[in-house]
């Protein structure tokens, strides 16, 4: 059986959650839950699950364990068929990665380094190094991410193009990393706005989160 | 005809360079150079096609811009046969786009991070925001990933298994963003020393660069 090591409710494990039920794998898996506010996640046994002490992680049946949520929403897009959240033609699959590129930095990451570094974050303990003025900048490069997301949405109802891929549910879990630090999304990103209100209400996210 | 606009001789040019040459597709593209250094990537017209305003981009024959390596690593894998650079099982799939993350993360992103924000960079009209403190946090955050890379040798001969991958590039350029910084590879490192000379005399390598 599959195994995910994660903390529920955080935006990284709700991106793989989301993934596993849009591919009506949510059953398939069993959940062991880390300890994350309280640093389970830098201990050695976990480390060796994977050296970047970040969760999730996807333990495969024959021990292997996968980090990273791009790298777990491949593993199970390509293990079983419809929807396709990676994509399938050369140039889907491009376009694809090239929004999840934009969305995680210009975003989640951005909105994860504003949290970590200019909030209390996760507390002293937690947050053992904090360069404030970084984590400004950070809040200015997470609402240019909002503002140019909003933007892709003019032409197309998705994220990377017109089906739901692995690029919505990165940004919905970057929005909601923006809310755990506080970073309002602005005003008049309307098409942002609702695009993430037709997120939430998907069978898949609304079991997952 | 495909193109590609670009800076010959930079690390993520370099990346998408060797993918191409790896592919047999080299012949196959035009070049457009964008001189970086003058910040001719920063202009309108270079944003259209890029918003993030990075090089390389590739640009499809239908207009399509896909930017960031993985994504364009990902289209001309998906145009051809061998070798395989994005991996073809869901496992190989997720094992590749882990470490891919690991060697951008880990050691590309850390030592661009440390040539922009601590050192003088591209000079001081591109460099518009520096942040020197995190810049010499992530030049020990790049001499982490070396020293993981390294260790991941011990097992395998390229970094995501048995075969040259793209993580195998991506972290080739990043060891050449590191020798921009003036960071230098740790002694002792020898297994990512001896894998660097392998890379670098492969014939893509050696036509790319």
């Amino acid at each position: 059986m599959l195994k995910i090591y994660d903390y529920k409710g955080f935006p990284n494990p709700t991106r793989a959650r989301i993934a596993l039920a849009e591919k009506g794998l949510l059953d398939e898996v069993e959940f062991v839950s880390i300890d994350v506010p309280n640093g389970e996640h830098r201990l050695p046994t976990f480390r060796e699950k994977n050296p970047s002490a970040t969760v999730p992680v996807l333990e495969l049946e024959d021990g292997t364990c996968i980090s990273e949520c791009t790298a777990i929403t491949e593993y199970v897009d390509h293990l079983v068929g419809e929807p396709v959240l990676t994509g399938r033609s050369a140039k889907e699959r491009a376009v694809i990665h090239m929004m999840q590129r934009r969305a995680e930095a210009g975003l989640l990451d951005a909105a994860a380094t504003f949290f970590h570094h200019a909030t209390p974050g996760l507390g002293p303990t937690i947050e053992d190094y904090q360069n404030r003025e970084w984590g400004e900048k950070n809040r200015e490069r997470a609402i240019a991410g909002m503002r140019y997301l909003d933007q892709t949405l003019a032409a197309q109802p998705f994220l990377a193009g017109d089906r739901f891929t692995m690029v919505d549910i990165t940004a919905f879990a970057g929005l909601a990393y923006a809310g755990f630090g506080k970073i309002e999304v602005p005003a008049g990103l309307d098409r942002l706005t609702t695009w993430r209100e037709r997120v939430a209400s998907r069978a898949s996210v609304m079991r997952a989160a």
